[in-house]
C-alpha cells in the first residue's frame, strides 16, 4: 500500500515502477523518472535530495548509467523507490518530487547503442511467407532466431511524428523502378529488450545470463515501407524500408516487474542447439493492442512468441559479438493465430488485398497521411494487478516535398 | 617543406596528415594525433600548449568532437598543423609533441554511431552471383547502392585479434544444420567513410552535400563467415556472419587530403534517379593491397567502384534517416576485373574451389587459425606524392572452446 492514492486498476502500480526520462515546462532539464499512478516521481531529484547512494547514476539525462550499474544496483534502486512510496515517514520528503504525468514531456529513455530486430513470431513468419507467395517458413526459421541490424540513430520516443519516407520501389507488374513517397507504409507491433550490462567481445553470453545483462522491456513500433522493402531487400535485407524511424515507448519496465508474466514459450521442435536451450523460460505473457485513429484493430499475444528474449540474446552473442549498455533488440512483429491478433497492416489487410475496418465506416490497407497509430500492452502483475507499458504513439506526416501518393 | 626530415616517399607527408587516437607506454591517456613521416604529432598536447582555439575539441580521447565541428574547423585545424610543421619558428614549440609512431598504441579513432556496409563494386557483385550460382547482378543493383546495417559495437581498431566465430551452418549437401567454429572465414577489403556533421531527421541529404557531412576515409576489413552467412541470411540479410568483428585502420584521412585522388566513377547506365546524380564526382583512385601472412595476394582498385560515397550518403538518407557524428559506412568489397584484384578470399578461391598461393609453397581457400591479414592503400597526393592510409591488421585466433574445425 502506498501513501499515494493509487487507483486499484492503475497500470502503474507499485508492482510496476517503470523508468523513463522526462522534462517539464517549468524545468527543461532531462531527468530520470519512475511512473506511479497518474504521476511521475522525479527520481533524479529525489535521489539527490535524500543523498541516495545511486544518485550519481541519475544525472545524465538518460538511463544508460543506471542500466550499466547492473542487477544489484537495479534491485537497490527499485527497493528504495518502493520504500519511499509506501512508508508514510517518507511522504513529506518525497511528495515534492512527484509531478503529474499528464504535464510532462517524455524523451528517449536511453541512448541506443546497437539496434537489432528479430523475426521470431511463427504466425507472423507464416503469414509473410503466404502473402509473398514464398511458401511457409524459411528453412532456417526453427533453428535460429532470424534477425538483422537496424538503424540506432533513428530510434525515437513515442509522440515523435513519422514523416512518410520516399524511396525506390518496383511493383511486380512494373518494368522499371520508380521513385516517390512510399505507398505501402506499415507498422510492426513489437516488444523491445534493453541491455544494461555489457559483455566481453569474443565471449558468447549464455541464455541463462539473460537477467544479468538485460534490464527491461519497452514497446516498439518498427515502421516499415513495404514497397521500398520489396525492391531493396535482395540480397542483403531491409535497409531504407526500416531505417527512417523506429518508435519506442517512454517507459522501460524492469524485468523485476515481470515475474508474474513469465511463461514457457511454445514447444520448440526440433530441439534447438544447446546454446539456445534455457533452464528457466523467459516467455512473457504480454497482451498487445494496436489502435489506428483511436480504433482497436488488433490485440496480438506475446505469450506464444516462438523464440524468447533470452534465446535471442544468446544467439546475438554466440559468435562473440559483444553487448553494450543501451543495446536494443526487438522481438519481431507479434502476431497470433487469429485475424484480430495480427501485428502489422501487411497481415491485417493480407498484403493490401483485404481492407479492414477502422471504425466510423472507414477502412485501411496501409497507412494514410494523418493516421495515428498507438501501441499499448499490459502483463500480469502481483495480486491480480496489471502491469502497463504505456504507449507508443506516432502520427504519419506527409512526405518531404509533398509528392502525391 | 617541413623543418621535420621527411622521406620523399613517405606515405604520411604534409599532403596527408591523417587523424588518429593513440597512447604511449609513458602516458596511457588517449590523445588525438596526426601522423607525419615516422612520427605522430600529439595534437591534443600541441593545441593545449599553444592555446589553439580548437584545443577543446581534442580532449575527449576520440575524434568525435572534432568530427562534429564541421568543415570550417576541419580546414582551420589542418592549416594550423601544416603551419606548425612547416614554419621553422614553430619548431621548438612543436617538437616536444612529436612521438615516434613505432612506439604508440593506436585506439579506435572515433566512437562509431551507426555502421552501414554497402555492396557497390560491380565486379564483386558479379563474382558473388556467379560463385553462388545466382546469376549476374540482382535486378536492383544498377538502380541503387544496396546496403545494410552492421554492428557498430564490434568495430575494432587495427591490431585487435579476431576470434574465429562459431555459429550454425548448413552446407547444401547436409540435411540438417550443425554448430561449430566457422570453416569459411573470410575478409572483405573495403573503404570506409566517416561522418562528421549530423543531419536533421526527416531531411534527405543531397549528394552534393557530401563534403559538408563526411570528414574522411579509413580502411575497413569486413570479416565474414561465409558458412554462417549462407545459412542465416535469408530472408533478412547477414547478421552473425558479419557482426563478430569489423576492423578499421587507425588513421582517418581527411577528404581535404584526397583532392588529387578524385576521379569520375564508371559510366552509370541506366542513368540513376535524380537524388543519386552528382555534379562533382566523388570516385577515389585508391589502390588497395591485401597481404596474407606477409604475402601480397591482391591489389583491388577503388577508382572503378560503381557507386561513389556521395551517392551512398544520398541513398542512405533519401528516406529521411539522419546522419550522426561517428557514422561509418563502408564501400562494400573492392574488387577489380583481374584475378589479382579480388577483395575477398571467396573470390580469390572462387568459392573455395580454387586454392590460391600465399608464398612459400603454401595456399589457402579461406583463413586458418593464426593467419594474419593486413590491408593497406595509397592514393595520388600533391606533387606526385602518395597518400598512405596506414594498415588494417588482424590475426585470426582459434574459436572459443577450441572446437576442431
Amino acid at each position: 500500500m502506498s501513501w499515494l492514492e493509487l487507483a486499484g486498476d492503475t497500470p502503474f502500480g507499485l508492482g510496476n515502477l517503470p523508468y523513463g526520462v522526462f522534462s517539464t515546462g517549468d524545468d527543461p532539464r532531462r531527468r530520470v523518472g519512475v511512473a506511479v499512478g497518474e504521476q511521475v516521481l522525479d527520481l533524479s531529484a529525489a535521489a539527490g535530495a535524500t543523498g541516495a547512494p545511486f544518485a550519481g547514476l541519475l544525472t545524465a539525462g538518460v538511463l544508460n548509467p543506471l542500466l550499466a550499474a547492473g542487477p544489484s544496483v537495479w534491485a537497490q534502486v527499485r527497493e528504495q523507490v518502493r520504500e519511499w512510496l509506501t512508508e508514510p515517514r517518507h511522504a513529506d520528503r518525497v511528495r515534492p518530487h512527484l509531478v503529474p504525468r499528464v504535464g510532462i514531456t517524455s524523451h528517449l529513455p536511453f541512448e541506443v547503442a546497437d539496434y537489432v530486430d528479430f523475426y521470431s513470431s511463427e504466425q507472423h513468419a507464416i503469414n509473410a511467407g503466404r502473402i509473398f507467395g514464398a511458401g511457409e517458413l524459411p528453412p532456417n526459421w526453427k533453428h535460429l532466431p532470424i534477425g538483422y541490424h537496424g538503424r540506432a540513430g533513428t530510434v525515437v520516443v513515442s509522440g515523435t511524428p513519422v514523416v512518410r519516407p520516399s524511396g525506390q520501389r518496383k511493383p511486380r507488374a512494373a518494368e522499371v523502378p520508380s521513385f516517390g513517397p512510399s505507398k505501402l507504409l506499415d507498422i510492426e507491433a513489437e516488444v523491445g529488450f534493453v541491455v544494461g550490462v555489457p559483455s566481453e567481445h569474443g565471449r558468447p553470453v549464455p541464455a541463462g545470463e539473460f537477467g544479468r545483462h538485460v534490464f527491461g522491456v519497452c514497446l516498439v513500433n518498427d515502421w516499415s515501407a513495404r514497397d521500398l522493402q520489396g525492391w531493396e531487400a535482395q540480397p542483403l535485407g531491409p535497409f531504407l524500408s526500416k531505417s527512417f524511424a523506429t518508435s519506442v515507448s517512454p517507459w522501460v519496465v524492469p524485468l523485476a516487474a515481470l515475474e508474474h508474466a513469465r511463461v514457457a514459450p511454445p514447444p520448440q521442435v526440433p530441439e534447438p542447439f544447446e546454446y539456445l536451450r534455457v533452464a528457466e523460460p523467459w516467455g512473457l505473457d504480454l497482451s498487445l493492442e494496436i489502435r489506428l485513429n483511436g480504433h482497436l484493430v488488433a490485440s496480438p499475444p506475446f505469450a506464444t512468441h516462438y523464440w524468447t528474449a533470452a534465446q535471442q540474446m544468446a544467439h546475438l552473442t554466440v559468435n562473440g559479438a559483444s553487448l553494450r549498455t543501451g543495446d536494443l533488440y526487438a522481438s519481431g512483429t507479434v502476431t497470433g493465430p487469429e485475424k484480430d491478433q495480427r501485428g502489422s497492416l501487411l497481415e491485417l489487410s493480407w498484403g493490401g488485398r483485404e481492407p479492414f475496418a477502422i471504425g466510423g465506416g472507414a477502412s485501411r490497407t496501409f497507412l494514410e497521411d494523418g493516421d495515428e497509430v498507438v501501441l499499448g500492452a499490459t502483463a500480469p502483475g502481483p495480486d491480480g494487478a496489471r502491469i502497463g507499458f504505456g504507449e507508443v504513439r506516432g502520427e504519419v506526416l506527409p512526405a518531404v516535398g509533398g509528392g502525391a501518393l
